[in-house]
């Protein structure tokens, strides 16, 4: 049993959680949901919607996995360095790290992704890249594997990249299976990435 | 501007929500989003992790969007007759009424959907179904239209099924503009559903 920290912050992207931890949580038996916010209590999406974190980071939790969304509240954890050092401390204790689209920005800030391969969102990638130049960020991926960490592309890719980790946990037919149950097309080709050529950077 | 109020009750599907609620939501101008439950606060999905109401059953709340999802939970809700006459009621109300997954046997049961073709999970089809013997059951599709009723197949189909509704009410356009912001290949054809063969119903 892995325990999961999924961080929210206000304005983080919907889906970039959510999506994910739907294919996380239908192996309740393998994977331990928890959200972890700034504070305990509701934190409205970009979507203006709540979800509830239940462990604020300045109790330095630790997780097995550390998942870190987007979205538009991005910009303002890379303001904070306290927050920053948290996901740096956490990110080197656990056993993996993955982030979703704008999720990796945060990640490269924090030092997370130095040396290492990387992927995000395609329509921010210019701003994403800027970031750090130590990242050996990816134009085109669904999604990214190196090492411990998994980067993925924008908002729906954080699905496609679950199951890739799902795949590399417990095998690709446990991964299948959790796409059938979920009635979820899977977009199993880490390499394939239609919106890099939407966006305009192949 | 069109409200949406998205019920949730304990053990919803996490997915079944907000997957449909990041495609409305990339549309802050067009819709406004309220989560909406028995109680107001968090409540916990099927996956453990929980959302958090801003608004209750109780209080009698109307939107022009309806939108029920499913989960373990919705045997619950079934069995409580005055959140099936709320359901019933707003459903009387509300422009359009959606639901995904099993918030279709929801509907049935607060007789939303009587006279009409829906659709429903494929895993749960047999069970769903029989809870009203009025609706027009469909095996086979990735979601269902009918007047101003949407229903879905399992999760996952959830979100084509709000680009669909976001294509009849703003156009094709509108709907292929925001799967990209999502970098999410929309499943576009109502009628094709490969999970309905995957379950055995075709």
């Amino acid at each position: 049993m892995r325990t999961i920290g999924a961080l929210i912050f206000p304005d983080f992207e919907l889906l970039d959680v959510f999506g994910p931890m739907e294919m996380f949580g239908l192996l309740p038996d393998l994977y331990d949901l928890h959200l972890v916010g700034l504070t305990v209590g509701a934190i409205p999406s970009k979507q203006k919607i709540a979800a509830h974190a239940t462990l604020n980071t300045q109790d330095d939790p630790e997780f097995d996995i550390l998942f870190v969304p987007g979205g538009m509240g991005a910009r303002s954890v890379m303001a904070d360095p306290a927050l920053l050092n948290w996901i740096n401390r956490a990110a080197a204790k656990a056993e993996y790290v993955m982030s979703v689209c704008t999720g990796s920005a945060i990640l490269a800030k924090a030092d997370v992704l130095d040396g290492l391969r990387a992927t995000t969102n395609k329509m921010a990638y210019d701003w994403v890249v800027s970031q750090n130049d130590k990242v050996h960020w990816q134009p085109k991926a669904r999604w990214v594997e190196d090492g411990k960490v998994f980067t993925s592309s924008g908002v729906s890719a954080g699905m496609d990249m679950a199951l890739g980790a799902i795949a590399r946990m417990h095998g690709t037919e446990q991964a299948n299976e959790v796409a059938k149950w979920a009635e979820y097309t899977w977009h199993s080709d880490p390499d394939h990435d239609p919106f890099a050529v939407v966006h305009g950077l192949v």
